[in-house]
């Protein structure tokens, strides 16, 4: 039988811990019989030290199981889940999710909220009034049984081990860490209950990797935690030095993602949610990945995507016109340009800063407990490579109160930087990683 | 203003810590603002990265200032201390302050108590019925002032945020770290306010450091410590790959201590013994270390420091005959031998195990507030090198009570190895490493 105190003993050494020792270790985390200054200490020592794929997959598993397992296989077929490491801008799951339905691929997604920079996918989707997130695992279920696409807030106590380390981990600066954050979103997919697993792992400014090498270990780390395990997991590399669409902001994002469904969405946007969708519909169909494409542009192009969104935002509670009909979703009663202070060309549109101006507006929240604004955000009317001349508006901001405006107009006086010749483009898809 | 936070994401990126840095984190682990496990994660972080001279120097000054320092300045002329890293049968404080005493040279020296495998200096002299080690701060100086010799329990508040941060380290197996237990030394020996210290840093089975480097390694960092701290110290390594001396127990090693003080003591405990107290004796004077030599065997010889012994026993309440009289130490009323068990050589005698088995008999503690049996303990008939018959006792262990005596000979089977050569005599003194 180990102890915390021979666990430490030996992770400190450099020595890899075995299977029993990680499963007394995240045991122990759950039912709070192991001290958080002991916890804290291990964190610490996997963080300078490492894990072996083996250590960070024995990990995972333990973390996976110390809550419910989602049980999806009353739903025919094979289920693929999207998972983004997070991103400003990033509304793919709005439009990839009815794209791979509309191709006949169940989709039974669950999201979180959003902590930081803008909200996630639940939150986003509540800015349509009416709509609930918040279904049974039965009637979640039932749905893509019957429609073939749900998105909906995470239910029961998945991964409690996870939320625990969490906590402590954002506590003593032990967060970033390749081999921690890859067990922690992986504990949560595996508990989800997915076949397979499309991961969309982001690289630069808004990102948590800022370089392709460390985007590519952490993916690298997440497609091993699932061969070992038996869940075959494909990443993408994708990029996330400027902002994704042009929308930032729940409603905002929202609506961006229907403009995408109706074909008439900015083109980065577009094309990643395409490649995303191809993914998991080759992914649950074994089909070829061009003709899965193939499949995916005609489901946007006919229509039928958009109306699958429709059918679920009805399925849901809300009214199925916001998705299909022009102006339903509400507006900020604020809006405010930012001007730019050169002539020139944008050479840099620092996601991250974009993010922060953002949740200053009231897109984000720094407090689990915090309440969103869904109106909050920024439209960039310019992306790095335009043109843009003095005086003239980069992007505009929406907001319901005035308070922050002057803060949030400073940081993107930061984020944006204009020079004599346009950057270099940077490639929206980085690199895939699979088994 | 650091926060803990930005201090442990510093360490964990491999940078040096400020000594604002090292401050904020010492006071809030003293008053005792920084939770428990961002105290444990910075000590694994040490543990596993290390900390610059000026970092453990920042540190070990800030754990000095934690509490109370003694000031021994209104006692005239230089105050030399010794600290030992700890052994088993280490009795030379008793032998080497009265020795210096008698050179003239004021000692004024504050010991703890032992926790592990034998008492400490203070348990020692507590065999002596009557004896008195809680003296007063003012009656301690005053003793000194008197007589040239006190030897005292260590009183106030001494280095509080050691004390924290030992705890811990206990728990969360980060105690074997060089500078965390130089600085957890020095920080209480600068505290403690002697102008000079001599370190005895041991080596071997029966100390914290086994091998030569680590011992050297621990010895370098302590002086530097004392440089940058503006106090000379010099260190000592020596061997703790066997027992010192005979005898190991504390009625037992006052004992031998005043055999030593007889003239009549074991070679090696008589030698490093008056080693350290020249050292002492040249720290104090300036003077050469082969005239101080010559005026310490001269103590011995001429009775004078078993006098200034018997002089400080009797200031603190004891008994002199104790030490000028032979048969006044309590025996234990059980005397068991533990016999060879093969005719040969002694090759090992492992000092760790031997003070193992002599925690068994009652000499040590494991918790602190545990009584210890004064007379309880082991005497060593034959010592490495020593050609043992089987079937002839090797060593007696002394105890109360029979319920341990078959485990510590179990333990003492496993200390005492037998082979057909004799094994090559490990140096006493191995260097002296100063400034």
């Amino acid at each position: 039988m180990p102890t915390m105190y021979s666990i430490l003993a030996k992770k400190r050494a450099g020595l890899p811990l075995s299977g029993e020792e990680i499963g007394f270790f995240v045991a122990g985390v759950s039912d709070g019989t192991i001290p958080d200054y002991q916890t804290s200490a291990l964190l610490m020592a996997i963080c300078i030290l490492g894990l072996s794929p083996e250590e960070t997959t024995r990990l995972t598993l333990a973390m996976a199981d110390s809550g419910e397992r989602t049980d999806l296989s009353g739903i025919p077929g094979v289920k693929v889940d999207k998972h983004s490491t997070g991103g400003v801008g990033d509304k793919t799951t709005l439009i990839t999710a009815p794209v791979v339905a509309a191709c006949g691929v169940p989709v039974a997604k669950m999201s979180g909220r959003g902590l930081g920079f803008t909200g996630g996918t639940i939150d986003k989707l509540e800015a349509i009034p009416g709509l609930s997130t918040n279904l049974t695992l039965e009637g979640f279920k039932a749905q893509v049984q019957k429609i073939g696409l749900a998105l909906a807030a995470q239910t029961g106590n998945l991964a409690p081990a996870d939320k625990a380390l969490y906590a402590l981990r954002d506590l003593t600066a032990t967060v970033d860490s390749i081999p921690l954050i890859a067990s922690s979103v992986m504990s949560k997919k595996l508990a989800a209950g997915a076949d397979k697993i499309l991961l969309d792992v982001k690289v630069g400014a808004g990102a948590f990797m800022p370089t392709i090498e460390q985007a590519e270990e952490l993916a690298r780390c997440m497609v091993d935690i699932g061969r070992l395990a038996g869940r075959p997991v494909v990443a993408l590399i994708t990029d996330m030095e400027a902002p994704l669409g042009r929308a930032v902001g729940n409603s905002l994002e929202v609506e961006e993602a229907i403009d995408v469904l109706k074909g008439r969405g900015p083109a980065d946007i577009t094309e990643l949610s395409l490649t995303l969708a191809a993914h998991m519909v080759a992914m649950a169909t074994g089909d070829r990945p061009d003709h899965c494409r193939v499949r995916c542009e005609k489901a946007l192009s006919d229509g039928s995507a958009l109306i699958k969104l429709a059918e679920m935002v009805g399925a849901q509670g809300g009214d199925p016109r916001y998705i299909t009909e022009d102006g339903y979703l509400a507006k900020a009663p604020i809006i405010r340009p930012f001007m730019a202070t050169d002539s020139g060309y944008i050479t840099r549109l620092d996601a991250r800063l974009v993010g922060e101006a953002s949740m200053l507006l009231g897109a984000g929240r720094t407090r689990k407990d915090q309440a969103i604004d869904p109106t909050a955000g920024l439209v960039l009317l310019n992306k790095p490579g335009d043109a843009v001349q003095a005086g003239q508006p980069v992007c505009l901001l929406h907001t319901s109160h005035n308070h922050n405006l002057s803060a949030a107009l400073k940081v993107l006086s930061r984020a944006v930087s204009i020079g004599d010749t346009p950057p270099t483009p940077r490639p929206l898809i980085h690199t895939e990683i699979s088994a």
